[in-house]
């Protein structure tokens, strides 16, 4: 036997047994006649005492011990002299009389500490060691809890988990798919699927009712710092349900996440059409933990001379509560900001509301006192704010205003990751307009329902048809997205036909589902939420790749085990297969 | 809103009450002034009542309704005439005052009912039909229930969940990879993986301890029957264990399952040696629900002048209790069965032990009734019992009567589904020699311990070296197999050695894996169950497609979406590939 205990669990009452323990020399020191060593497990810490007077060979055999060596003790337990409140074990030590070494370490390239000092480079490749972190390895603990919570949570109203299948039919649809090509069916592909989509539809029409799963979803897209290849999603149908029905039952299971998971209450979870969002806060996915939303200035900016607003077609502005002492420095770092071509405006006027009633603004030369006190006015803005303007033509200055808006969020301390506001956007348009390809393309997927009352619409103003699509968004970040769906032939067939699809084309990727439709499909919808993106925003945490136990990089590359990797010839033949790239082996 | 209740729920305590029900039409019967329609769903089935005398447009609109329409009613729950036992919710109906169709159905192309007269290939195209089906949905049912009770088992016993990716590194060992090619690094290759196995031993290195995934796996293999190209594993590691430790976790979340899913205890959990079931049963797989052991007659067979059992290796018999009684023509076909080439003998002996006392074999002349009176002696047969005997090479002879008795086992009723006979099989073989490379395959895996006492006879006789490796057997069927792995880079190195890896080769494929074993590996060892094998075990099913919500064909196919498929040229271009087969279109 490898343990009585683990590392983490004894206390001042089990003074007097004998224990076994296991794990990892998490450190030692030599203090003259006793050396101590911290044995880590995954529970916790447990400090050794070997006594060199008592037992000197021993005590020597542990001050060989390195950093990382795995042992197995036996001991007894006493208690300490110098007590550690800080520690869960810290009124107990283990007095050790027998010592094994399991297994023997390299030094380890990084410290394995809570601050280690190694790059991101090594921890990855070293993934292993990295996880041996304490907080790496919590975010993975937190993930599993989280999974079994979400699980808890629909099974227990009704929800069934359904395995849909990873080898599927490449669509090329929306992003670019992984494909495996088949050995069996020689010049034929599988897809591995973006999203069990088209399956939980499906098992809707087979009257499967609440379907679920936490599952793995693959696209092949050039990966931004946050994206990765594979990424895992909770992915949920119902049916015979309205929009409401699916919106109450995942703000529930959010709400039921937050209070398991992190004890948080959450109170409001309001409600946004996505015009409003775009018009308030230049952003489908608005971080609502602060206002300072936007504030259209074209009344009282306009038709004072200031040729650059009067020819805007929208000049915006925000208010940042108790910023009119921003000094120069800090202003002029704004309008860096703002001219990023990340953010891409052509500059930023600003208007102090001092503490003194007089106002500062960096168009003095067009706006009189008085104008500006009506900008105030106009703005909300009181003496000691400091209000933010942008102008351009509607679309582009709104998104340019979500990233100062958001950037003065950080800078005054209003995004605290401690805090959270949820928020479902609502109504979304069906369709966006490419320019590119000079069509439509939908602006969720194919599957999604226009607005019933809209359907007159389809074919006459199709940029104008809202659909029955959601998402939801918890501060600033977009934690999942769902729809009603189309369950009608005839609809399914008119959404192909406006996205530029043949019958031909409809018919021979998506004739299953159109098929499937006409054999009782019942009204149906569901979400699907972003597994990863979500345990990162309950660890408090900008980046999903440390809530990965073994991410890939920005290539799409896996450098601890070096994949992927050229194959074998004999492998690419079975498969009727050649590769016509030069960098191949 | 689409429904107050659903079609399961509803019992006389609800007489009075006006419901809304959603659901699917399962048939209608007109009976002069009334019409019945059988509203169904995932929950059960609703009678609804519509009454010509009072409402007789309704009742006209209710007679349109064809199978598998979708409506939505709403009604009074009354209390009905003629009671129906039969159905949970056989004392009420819903005397209806509001229909809509919600979405109407062509007839489908096999009836939605218990016996189905669908045959295979129609129901695998409309799958979503066939899994309206109530033997089809329950057997999915099954599957959610076992998957979340074993995730409940394994939470309360610390077993942390961690996702593994799905797009590692192609091993030219054991079988073939399913292929992803690589679109960001040109002619390289992900792998789809078989299993978990090198991330699942890295956890343990990372100091998780406890691991668990329910996970798909993939194996490009000829499909049999019974086999998929995906299928999903429990796949399970811990740290600090030895076989003991993995055998007790794992019968008791079997035995947990068992209680839980199916109200079922299990009694006894025996262990039988490698070495022992292939003497007893001829397989490394035996189903213990019945007895009729092996028995070695070569004491009592050789030396009596009949050559062919003088010239065996071994001459084997088991005993069919009260079989006595077979027909010339029953033995004929048995004589048939193991003749067949699945099974290859050249024939087979048999002895009846009538009920007067006298003997009646297939070798009179060779052998007298003091003879075959031995026979019984020897082989515990009583009067009434039939002995039946096959001879040859040891390692054949044994097969073929592993078939013989798995057969006789049906015939005599033995193997009877609802009883559950679990069993470990211990100390398999380390390795086997290949006869075709010519060279030692690893018979688990090639991280797998060989027993540590053994190690010295790795490398002078590597054939005869046992592992600490076990598999997991049910009525017959292997439900799950592990192992203690190697943790030592030496030991690991060693056994790439023995299985014809050079060095580089190794290092190249597997360098990752023994890197982290000089960085304190702990001792560790795991198991993985089939989990549809699993579920088709609880759900008393020979076959695993059943329980799979959308299978592939044995040609690997999805027939309903059509897949594998070809793709598009563009995709084949961005990936650096060209199909070299004749088939691509």
């Amino acid at each position: 036997m490898h343990r009585t205990h683990n590392c983490g669990v004894l206390r001042a009452s089990n003074i007097g047994e004998n224990v076994t323990l296991s794990g990892w020399v998490q450190r030692s020191r030599d203090l003259g006649g006793m050396t101590f060593v911290d044995l880590r497990d995954r529970y916790g810490i447990t400090q050794l005492a070997f006594n060199m007077d008592t037992d000197a060979e021993l005590c020597t055999k542990a001050r060989k011990l390195g950093r990382e060596f795995v042992i197995k003790i036996q001991g007894e337990v006493i208690e300490r002299s110098s007590k550690n409140d800080g520690m869960a074990t810290g009124d107990i030590e283990i007095l050790v009389n027998a010592l094994e070494v399991l297994n023997e370490s390299k030094t380890p390239p990084f410290t394995i500490e809570d601050k280690t000092d190694g790059g991101d480079d090594l921890r990855m490749q070293y993934r292993y060691l990295d996880l041996r972190r304490k907080p790496v390895k919590n975010k993975l603990m937190l993930r599993h809890r989280l999974s079994i919570e979400t699980r808890k949570y629909l099974d227990s109203i009704e929800f069934v988990e359904v395995e849909t299948p990873y080898l599927i039919k490449s669509t090329p649809e929306g992003a670019r798919d992984f494909v495996v090509p088949s050995r069996m069916n020689p010049g034929q592909f599988y897809a591995l699927p973006q999203s069990p989509q088209t399956f939980k539809q499906l098992l809707m029409v087979s009257g499967f009712d609440r379907y679920y799963q936490i599952v793995k979803c693959f696209r092949d897209e050039d990966l931004r710092a946050d994206r990765q290849p594979e990424f895992t999603q909770i992915d949920c149908e119902m049916a015979f349900v309205e929009q409401e029905d699916i919106l109450n039952t995942f703000e529930g299971m959010v709400r039921h996440l937050f209070k398991v998971v992190l004890d948080h209450e959450i109170q409001d979870f309001p409600r946004m059409y996505y015009d409003d969002a775009m018009e308030k806060y230049g952003s489908d996915k608005p971080d609502i933990r602060f206002g300072m939303e936007f504030v259209n200035m074209n009344p009282v900016t306009q038709n004072k001379g200031f040729a650059i607003f009067d020819a805007a077609e929208l000049v915006v502005g925000i208010v940042a509560k108790g910023a009119a002492n921003y000094t120069r420095k800090q202003l002029d770092a704004l309008t860096d900001f703002v001219k990023r071509p990340q953010v891409g405006a052509k500059g930023m006027v600003y208007c102090k509301c001092n503490e003194d009633g007089s106002f500062k603004s960096s168009v003095d030369k067009f706006y009189s006192q008085e104008d500006l006190q009506a900008w105030a006015n106009h703005a909300d803005a009181e003496k000691g704010d400091l209000i933010l303007v942008l102008s351009g033509e509607t679309d582009k200055v709104r998104k340019q205003m979500n990233e100062l808006r958001l950037h003065m969020g950080d800078q005054l301390g209003l995004r605290d990751p401690k805090v959270f506001a949820p928020l479902w956007v609502l109504d979304f348009p069906l369709l966006e307009w490419d320019e590119e390809s000079e069509r439509y393309h939908a602006m969720h997927h194919p599957f999604t329902s226009p607005k019933p009352e809209q359907l007159g619409q389809l074919e006459t103003h199709p940029g104008e048809v809202k659909a029955n699509a959601y998402d939801m968004v918890i501060n600033g970040t977009e934690i999942g997205g769902g729809s009603i769906r189309i369950h009608d032939r005839g609809i399914q067939q008119r959404m192909f036909d406006l996205l530029g699809f043949t019958k031909e084309e409809a018919q021979a990727q998506f004739g299953f589902l159109m098929n499937a439709f006409e054999y009782g499909a019942p009204p149906h919808g569901g979400i699907a939420l972003g597994f990863d993106r979500l345990c990162s925003l309950f660890g408090g945490s900008d980046s999903i790749r440390d809530f990965i136990a073994f991410p890939k990089n920005n290539s799409g590359r896996d450098v601890m085990i070096d994949a992927p990797a050229p194959i074998d010839q004999t492998q690419l033949d079975e498969l009727f297969l050649a590769t016509t790239s030069k960098e191949e082996e």
